[in-house]
């Protein structure tokens, strides 16, 4: 894909992967953040490439996007929207529903009519599988129903499907559904990996767990996710495509995760587990999670859930014990 | 149900017959529209009523709602909001998408915030079959997916029950969501029957329809609507109740719509039909709607969709010939 990539979210966690590989394939990247989550330390590495850009501007500011997409128009025009813009905060987001109504829906209605305005030909969304909801032990594949988001989060996610469905039909000649499972890797900004790792490395003789640990879900390294996306960007042929993306396998345990960063963090620690079968309100507790439509189209992941939590353990310890020096260091 | 009601849209088509209910069943209805599409002269019939209110504001309006909910919880306290604002031109909505955002997204959004505020216990939902899109031939149950709207007002439905299933996770004690189909009956402000009449006072010759008039689509009178969603509100039991309401037939066609409107308003009119099977972008051509969720509930309507558009026909002709006399009159 050699074209010029508006990436939204630009500065946030999968960002900094898919960034890395539209600029490797030859693609100019406009990465825009309002630095609520991301952060600008992420986008060093790429201080030095050609055809990186970075303008720490919202979403959902319409004059400051159009005019970015006018400058660039002089210069080839947006060809992808890659829109990974989202407040990841979802208890946040339950206790005040305008965050997600704005940095997760709104983003969103935004880089909509921006493709209509300039006639950017395709538009990319990281949703998510919390479109779904709770839904026990079915398989959750593309088509199923009924969706029952159960947090604000979830349900912006949907609103935002929704609002590129009827685009497709009016005017967008392309829109691409990822619906993300749980993704895990480096830059980590949350989840609980990281939070697991941040509360040994603050109490290194226990770790408290928010419920009884018997939580199972997919897990998916972003290196995976990112190239599950490129894949589909290239490979599918519809208008308005939807995939779930994720491992083949049905997940690890919250129990595994807390085992597998005990191990790598503080050997000797305790692990305490609650007695609910969920953290926190908006939380799903079991996910079998249905990945045949993208295996059909002829994508596999190359880890699965365990392989991709061993993985992520080790990047986050290392991202959390440099930032440790860095602050030793500074001190 | 003798208790206090928000209905917002209140000034609206359905509103209307709504509002009549609830004040027979000894109801106090506080009544609340921007007056965009609604008329205060459709509630010149309530003004003597005793237990209605009318405010003529937005359901955006986050402010106003909230000093209106803090002044009548004085009294008792708001007790169900029915939420029937919406744009209801779908064209309108398809040109500028920001309309449905505003009209039919943010109104759900801020009302789902005031029954947060201020503890209203239940939320009922005037959504629309638009949420399910152009599904072909298959039959249209509540539990369908995929969701595919295909206009910004089925999207932006759609989004509105998603924020509603999240609210009731987190803190609302009850919603009910209820799928309308086309809906009929006076005040009509819009619609296909409106517009044949219309079109053939203007020009009582000839009937020009968009289409080639084979669409077929179920139709129900806005007094058995208002009779459903009543009987939902009181009979079903979960705390957030999904239920498509219409008529048992399979609905009738725009050919049978045109050709009783002629003969209603003048027989001797020739029909003109378009070749397209879509009369505008957004419209779905057939439409397969299964209502057994609602039968099983109890619950059967009066009409069909052919009496409901036999009966609506002559309630709009006589409409639109009190307004012409009516305006005549002030000639």
């Amino acid at each position: 894909m050699n074209a010029t990539h508006l990436v939204c979210g630009g500065a946030g966690f999968v960002a900094q992967t898919l960034n890395a590989r539209l600029l490797a394939d030859g693609g100019r990247v406009i990465a825009v953040d309002n630095l609520s989550r991301g952060k600008k330390a992420y986008l060093d590495g790429f201080a030095a490439s050609k055809g990186f850009e970075f303008y720490d501007l919202d979403c959902t500011n319409k004059e400051a996007l159009e005019a970015l997409a006018e400058a660039s128009g002089t210069v080839g025009g947006i060809g992808h929207i890659w829109h990974l813009a989202a407040n990841s905060d979802i208890p946040a987001g339950i206790a005040d529903a305008s965050i997600d109504l704005k940095d997760t829906f709104l983003t969103t209605f935004h880089l909509a009519e921006l493709a209509k305005r300039f006639a950017i030909p395709e538009l990319h969304f990281a949703s998510s599988s919390a479109v779904y909801g709770d839904q026990g032990e079915r398989a959750i594949h593309e088509d199923l129903g009924p969706l029952l988001p159960i947090s604000n989060y979830g349900a912006m996610k949907l609103a935002s499907e929704a609002q590129l469905r009827a685009a497709v039909e009016a005017f967008l000649p392309r829109a691409d559904i990822f619906r993300f499972p749980n993704v895990i890797g480096v830059p980590a900004t949350h989840g609980v990996i990281l939070d697991f790792v941040r509360k040994l490395k603050a109490t290194p003789t226990s770790l408290t767990v928010l419920g009884n640990g018997a939580q199972q879900k997919p897990y998916l390294h972003v290196d995976d996710l990112v190239d599950a996306m490129l894949f589909i960007a290239s490979e599918a042929r519809s208008r308005y495509n939807v995939f779930n993306i994720g491992p083949l396998d049905a997940g690890v345990t919250v129990r595994f995760i807390a085992e597998t960063v005990r191990d790598a963090v503080s050997p000797g620690a305790k692990i305490v587990y609650g007695s609910q079968d969920r953290g926190w309100i908006g939380d799903v507790p079991r996910f079998n999670y249905d990945t045949r439509r993208l295996a059909g189209l002829g994508w596999t992941p190359k880890l699965s859930s365990e392989a991709a939590v061993v993985k992520a353990v080790a990047e986050i310890a290392a991202q959390e014990s440099a930032q440790k020096a860095f602050q030793l260091h500074r001190e």
